[in-house]
């Protein structure tokens, strides 16, 4: 097999020639319907789970039969996506265009929590990353004994807020009692009036991640926060902490009172369990409950690399989406936390996963002909029920969900109002919509008639710990690869957010002129814009 | 044209069989091309603009051209659906399907705010609103004299809440200095822990908000708050207030401090200019500044009646949007506000929209063969830059945006780096982004190849004051209601939110039995599923 599909390092096989891609085609034009008589049955539920550490994933409201996830399982043994996985967490240079100028790096954010055994998979970055974890360690045992500091703005943008916010939220009931997190990535002066309202400077560490120093926002944010602490009569140098490369313009012990690093390895958008996401908490939570979160990412990754595709949750998650994306042509997600701490958890996971797969070209740079990443968008349970769930039942395009649901509350105090808890009321709504978005309801009236025949799926645990949060959090990370290792691209760079950057560039030069009574006649379009701007009243 | 189009009451002329049906089915053969030389012009963008109450849309970055425009206006036309905006705002019912049992009422959230002249469109509707306006001055004027209460918790779900934390969220630098609202809906009792935690009942307000008084959600939690005031021995009568439908279990001066008024003809979703919205933004802005936004409503619904499509903003962008979903194919919208003070109104928006026109059915009962409502989704720029736009660059599938943007910030601190401030750096951001979607840019290397030809609106304004808001708020409502007009459903039921509740409530039956000991064998599958959810460690 190997020898057939490989060729000086390039795979030839991709997706669209396999041989399960024509039968997955052909299977689905019949796929299986959830609603017709007797679909879903105690069995059928009891049979579609896979058991991963901290999380059961259930897929029996999936519109799949056996014969679709043989299918499914030989896709992804065709493509042997399982070795790209195990690559990957051994540091081969994954993120790479081949043939053309590229970032052409590894992909080693598992090497970040990779710190608890003797073998770790990369040895080189596992290595980097306990040195910062003695770091931070000491870090943390000095704030505590300093006594002084209650409040941490994270300023960073994209993957360096989106995750550590999320998780920041999600273990809220772990928070230690007088620390505080706040967020500012936007370039928004709201953004910054906003947090510095609720704050006491004095008390306030300022965490700047940016790996090279030089993302816009992020530096601006810097240079007016450090206007701020001056005018406070602050010494910025005394509360402001780096996360950056190695060697970068940020990496100055003149200028910050730590510098911790990033490694080019890490993207953005999987930096959660680096120090952008240590650090921050760590302060809130405390070390340990930061370790907790890393071991649980970590018993994921090693169950990720398991090669059999139904006892591997991520891959198995994954291949469910190609069927529904690929073959039944569903072009969204949604992503439905029954867990109001994790209200934020959908907007991380929409930019791990449109950031990484939102792609036209595979890894030799050849324009897909089939889709890739799909929109992936998501509000808490049981509120998104009283909001958009009338479309995901009755309206005319078919949303495949995601479901996240927890046995116990994370608060432990939990309500019986007559006869069960909010708890199990929370349950009961989830496994409700499931069931009815599953097989619907017939009715004379058409407007209380329900096609049924939407597919969801959903992932169960005990409870939201630091833990099973961490697991939850790399198990999306994985479903993330194992998609893009199936579709062929290269989930690891984002060179689509280029133009747009290039361009506020000449829109900022063209302010700058129009400012100063200049306008400058190479920009026509913004000279345009910032006129019909001007004008408003 | 009436008596043509009309027989019995009943619209014989649907969507799909206007003549600008046919024509734009043609049209959308060859849309016009952002991407090619020259499309972009200055004047391009100068025609097309309309005007309204306190914004400015801008539809320059729309792959459309006259002819398009020219069609999209006789659809409106043939349609007459500026007649159904007029009679839905003078109170006739066409909250209905037609020859089902249905709702069968009328759509009034225009009367909450049409409180400001001698001649209001629908006047029975208007004096009852005007009555709970002096009901609710007279409670700000006593809750000021009081000086006891700082914060308010608003307990509702979906419209009840989506709505009012959007605006208290976007008036946040219009907030009286020591008033906070707080938002409970989810029924997961980490919800109310949370807020619990954060707040001295003794100081606190509970907001209730159900129009039935039976809303699942919405009881139990105040069920809860009720026994958490008992506890901490204070009188739940002196705090608690509800908002609610004259006559409903919850409208009794013996249970509530005060008992304000909900009407049949506002639905949750539209109700953030009725009571729902107007106490709480009342008690945390003051009531001028509630004014203020319903001012800036009214002149938005005022503006919507106007006839011609090419001066009524929600109008012509809910053809545009028409233009992209069912002639462009189009199935997914972005909002994306360039003001972080926004960052949770595509919430509100999206339920606004799918709730409204997440419907398969039009008014006579029958099946649409056509899309309706789209999925809406968002989150503000730049942060989103840094987080989805990939996608949007360079993904598979087109999303077309609505950007929305502001000459000045909210908070008036603003920050001058390099030349330009940080407002004028955000809004460089948002026209970068519209034009480099639009124009693209090639590249030998595939990688850095943009396609461009991906859709944009721009919505501008001077600044996001208590009026301009409010004009956005119904600008939103009315394009929602227009698209219903065109797509010929009812946007005012939402029946498919039914089905999930009836199966709940079978669930919380089946948790109850298997907690007693005794699971009920009558719901097999239930039983399965809690049984799953034992087994988890």
């Amino acid at each position: 097999m190997v020898s057939q599909n490989k060729n000086k390092g390039i795979d030839m096989l991709t997706f669209t020639n396999t041989k399960a891609y024509s039968e997955l085609k052909e299977l689905a034009k019949k796929p299986f319907n959830l609603n017709q008589d007797g679909a879903i049955t105690p069995k059928r539920l009891e049979q579609m789970v896979v058991s991963a550490p901290n999380w059961n994933f259930l897929y029996g409201f999936q519109r799949v039969d056996e014969a679709v996830i043989l299918a499914l399982t030989k896709l992804a043994q065709e493509l042997e996506v399982h070795d790209k996985m195990a690559a990957m967490q051994k540091g081969e240079k994954i993120n790479q265009i081949i043939g053309f100028e590229s970032e052409n790096r590894a992909v080693l954010h598992t090497a970040m929590r990779d710190i608890f055994s003797e073998a770790p998979l990369s040895k080189e970055y596992s290595d980097l990353a306990r040195i910062e974890h003695a770091k931070l360690k000491e870090f943390c045992l000095k704030l505590d004994k300093e006594e002084r500091f209650t409040d941490a703005i994270l300023v960073g943008i994209g993957g360096s807020e989106l995750g550590p916010h999320a998780l920041y939220d999600g273990l809220y009931f772990f928070r230690k009692p007088n620390r505080r997190l706040h967020f500012i990535s936007n370039i928004d002066p709201d953004a910054i009036a906003m947090v510095k309202r609720e704050l006491d400077l004095s008390k306030t560490l300022v965490i700047i991640v940016s790996k090279s120093g030089s993302t816009l926002e992020t530096a601006t944010n810097e240079a007016i926060l450090r206007k701020m602490f001056n005018e406070a009569w602050l010494n910025p140098n005394e509360h402001f902490i780096s996360i950056t490369s190695p060697k970068s313009m940020m990496d100055d012990k003149s200028k910050y009172r730590e510098c911790f690093y990033l490694f080019d390895c890490v993207g953005g958008r999987y930096s959660s369990t680096s120090m952008v996401g240590a650090l921050p908490l760590a302060f809130a939570c405390g070390y340990e409950v930061l370790l907790d979160l890393l071991k649980g990412a970590h018993e994921m990754d090693l169950h990720a690399l398991e090669p059999d595709p139904k006892k591997n949750l991520p891959l198995l998650s994954a291949l469910l989406r190609m069927w529904n994306r690929n073959f039944l042509q569903l072009p969204t997600i949604a992503i439905i936390p029954y867990a109001q701490v994790l209200a934020r958890f959908p907007a991380h996971l929409q930019q791990c996963d449109m950031e990484s797969n939102g792609k036209s070209i595979d890894k030799m740079g050849k324009r897909l002909d089939y889709s890739s990443g799909a929109v992936i968008w998501g509000e808490p349970g049981t509120s998104a029920q009283h909001s958009f769930f009338q479309l995901i039942h009755q309206g005319t395009d078919i949303i495949p969900l995601e479901f996240i649901g927890l046995k116990n509350c994370q608060g432990g105090l939990d309500f019986d109002i007559q006869g069960t808890t909010s708890q199990e009321k929370l349950v009961s709504n989830l496994f409700a919509q499931a069931l009815s978005l599953a097989t619907g309801r017939s009715s004379e009236n058409p407007n209380k008639r329900f096609e049924g025949n939407r597919p969801s799926s959903i992932f169960l645990s005990e409870k939201l710990t630091p833990r099973s949060l961490g697991s939850l959090l790399a198990l999306y990370e994985h479903t993330v690869a194992y998609q893009g290792f199936i579709w062929g691209i290269n989930s690891f760079d984002q060179e689509g957010v280029q133009l747009g950057k290039v361009l506020a560039d000449q829109f900022m030069k063209a302010a700058h002129s129009i400012k100063a009574g200049k306008p400058d006649p190479s920009y026509p379009v913004a000279n345009t814009l910032f006129e019909m701007l001007k004008r408003l009243k």
